[in-house]
């Protein structure tokens, strides 16, 4: 099997190399990553300035190829461009620090396999719950269920798996479950500071979801030491308010 | 009625001025922009930076306020910290060319809208299909009817709209439609180039949707000269994958 992966973190980051280091004995692995940390990026393209991209040796062997733009990018330059035939699969992260709830739309790690999904081919984002010394140990040897998973079942077309893990050892995961994104708002706020000129500026703060997360819900899996896979989609259509505008609006809004 | 006016362009726009032109005289308008263009920046967040925001005036009167940052800052910190009271409805836009099919996760234009959903604000995306000598006017005059509608009926908690309007005469617009997102994919690739100093670079060119556009999409209204609107929603779970995963995976995936 042919693996691309890639990441929001950048081509030196650990969580991209513990996947690596894990899957490279088995699968044939292309590593693009964007050049630099690239998080909160969320769906961009680099349209305005072209892209550079630079081959990587890690101890004297070719590691992958580095992307100055976003994770969606590094996909689409990956597919159309870099890769003699198209990946097989796509995996996104490690990343440090979950990517649950209404984050998955500012995640560079997710929008990555976003753009696999458009692109045709089953991607995965992978994301651990730890900001802070994050072991990847166990995840990227879950990726491989993952892996075994798709390449046996397949993914409806379209769609990723946004895969969440808790921190915390093995025997302390209380097992798999198939969750929806979860739709609580965060509580933020803006930290108001003054430069050292005198002039305002505002850095964001204090992002915390709100204890919403309903019981089927990627946040609450986390919270009950559960790992969370949820298929996700590029189709933002609302059915159910499509359904109830084609009812009341249309009468309305003749020019 | 509070309108908070954003758009992906930059404050200095011709389509958010012809917005705000338009808008003024009968409501009580907030422009909150980016200082410079910012398309295709997808639904990015500024986490590693801090915003800076500049009062701008326009004939010796404010015209308002803009960010060092992506439209989605723009509306986070117009909502959390610059206006007094919350809008009552968010518009973003007018944006030169179509925001249809799996564009609309690119768009800046229409991550303004997503964000605003997020924060429980009515919200909508507005973009002419046209990117060269855009006129604005009709765009604009239709415009109200959405923010009558929308004072009116409200709309579903979590859903924006995304309006497209065909870049045509009045009398030539052949009606409005209630549409969903098309999911085709477009036709693209990489022009490769080489730099005074020999080195490759990459530039995403060929920029075309598939001839899919289903009967009810939003590419296919516009093709036909309609108005589309597609209601959106932040909501990236796919439904059908989950109930399939829910009753296939499950067995597989155990720890």
């Amino acid at each position: 099997m042919r693996l691309l992966l890639t990441n929001d973190d950048g081509i030196h980051a650990p969580g991209l190399r513990a996947l690596v280091m894990e899957l490279k004995p088995d699968f044939e692995i292309h590593v693009v990553a964007p050049e630099s940390e690239m998080s909160a990026v969320g769906h961009g393209v680099s349209l305005a300035y072209p892209l550079r991209v630079q081959a990587v040796k890690k101890q004297g062997t070719l590691f992958g190829y580095s992307v100055s733009g976003t994770p969606a990018d590094c996909v689409k330059i990956a597919v159309q461009e870099l890769l003699k035939q198209p990946p097989d699969l796509i995996l996104s992260g490690i990343n440090p620090g979950a990517n649950v709830g209404v984050n998955v739309l500012y995640s560079g790690t997710v929008s990555a396999a976003i753009e696999g999904a458009f692109l045709g081919i089953p991607s995965v984002a992978l994301s651990l719950n730890a900001r802070y010394n994050p072991d990847f140990t166990f995840t990227a040897r879950f990726s491989r269920k993952i892996i075994d998973y798709i390449n046996e079942q397949g993914l409806q077309a379209g769609t990723a798996l946004n895969v969440n893990i808790p921190a915390l050892a093995p025997e302390q995961i209380r097992g798999v479950v198939i969750t929806r994104q979860s739709l609580g708002q965060f509580r933020e706020r803006y930290e108001r500071r003054v430069d050292p000129r005198g002039n305002a500026y505002y850095w964001l703060a204090g992002e915390q979801p709100h204890e919403d997360s309903a019981p089927d819900s990627d946040a609450r899996a986390l919270k009950e030491h559960k790992i969370s896979i949820t298929p996700i989609s590029f189709d933002l259509t609302c059915r159910e308010e499509l359904e109830r505008l084609k009812r009341d609006v249309l009468p309305d809004l003749e020019i």
